[in-house]
């Protein structure tokens, strides 16, 4: 994934390799210039480098499939409780709240994207196309984002500034689906693990 | 929960009632001044409530047990897979990772807390710690955490600006582990639905 260009080139050393639990005392709190921190960095590389990721779960979980001799589909009906979502249903609403929160941290319509997949086969197409969406968002256009009042169908016409929709709303709901994906995998045998969720870090040093 | 002092008077207005879907055309975007944003407001707050929450959570649980005749540390130790951390642990990760969260965003070096709670009155405890911890904190300490090089015990002495360390690491490894505490919560019967896990939105209007 290309990191934006907006970086500054003069930032603080990183922490030295013998302070292995990090920034403590690594350095003085820099002061940023306005416009250092913006929600595209919080939201477009972060869901595309997640949902992009499901498919290595996917992966694990075809394998799986297919050294056990069953459908990997049965799997993407599976659930943990008879009343809770199936793992299909969890990844559709991981992509639409990625889709959903970018859309209104930037004042846009989404598009609609009915909930129609019921195969892995069909769910990579899905994370395709929300993944593609996200691309063609730009960094500028979150100008301001923190502040820009936003709301979801069931909050009854109330709104939330853009900075606590993403840090209240968005991105518990989207890591909510996202893990309960991944817990239905682990629960199925699928071997993935945290390094399965925590992927690609953007480390500077 | 109090909201922090320093949110500007002169925001504008939030999206109509009969805008159910928000912010679409709903305003202009609004340049900000630097420092509106701040990391305490991404942390601090959601952290307080995600984990003061989980009380609710095992309130139900203990409703639970107690209509079917069984001790409710029976749900504090199961899992989801026998090779996957069980409720108690993922609570105890949950809490640890606000801790060093907060702490590596303002280079603070955080207390130890051993884990070793079995039961779920001793992680209410260690839940009350952590809120109080938590609490200790002020929203000035975080200016800057955006750019403060971040690391954690299993980078490699590598580091991550404070904003991608939140989005990137500490975000998803935080409602990784509330999220499937929740799961094992909800795979074994208990009344838990996602409004318990999404709580509390502080709304503008």
């Amino acid at each position: 994934m290309q990191r934006h260009p907006a970086r500054p080139p003069d930032l603080p050393p990183p922490a030295p390799p013998d302070r292995g639990i990090g920034s403590i005392g690594a350095g003085p709190s820099v002061a940023v210039a306005s416009g250092a921190m913006n929600l595209y960095d919080a939201t477009v590389p972060v869901f595309t480098k997640l949902l992009s990721n499901i498919e290595t779960w996917i992966d694990k979980a075809a394998a799986h499939a297919e050294a056990r001799k069953f459908d990997v589909d049965v799997i993407a009906g599976a659930r943990l409780a008879p009343d809770q979502y199936p793992f299909v249903r969890q990844v559709q609403s991981a992509c639409d709240q990625a889709k959903f929160t970018v859309a209104k941290l930037t004042g846009k319509e989404p598009p609609s994207h009915p909930d129609t997949e019921k195969t892995m086969a069909e769910l990579r197409q899905r994370i395709h196309t929300v993944v593609a969406y996200l691309g063609s968002f730009k960094r500028e256009e979150f100008a301001g984002a923190e502040e820009r009042p936003c709301s979801h169908s069931w909050m009854g016409g109330k709104s939330l500034p853009g900075g606590d929709y993403l840090h209240h709303f968005a991105l518990p709901n989207f890591h909510f689906h996202l893990t309960t994906a991944y817990d239905i995998l682990r629960h199925n045998g699928v071997s993935v693990g945290k390094m399965d969720y925590i992927v690609d870090l953007p480390f500077r040093a």
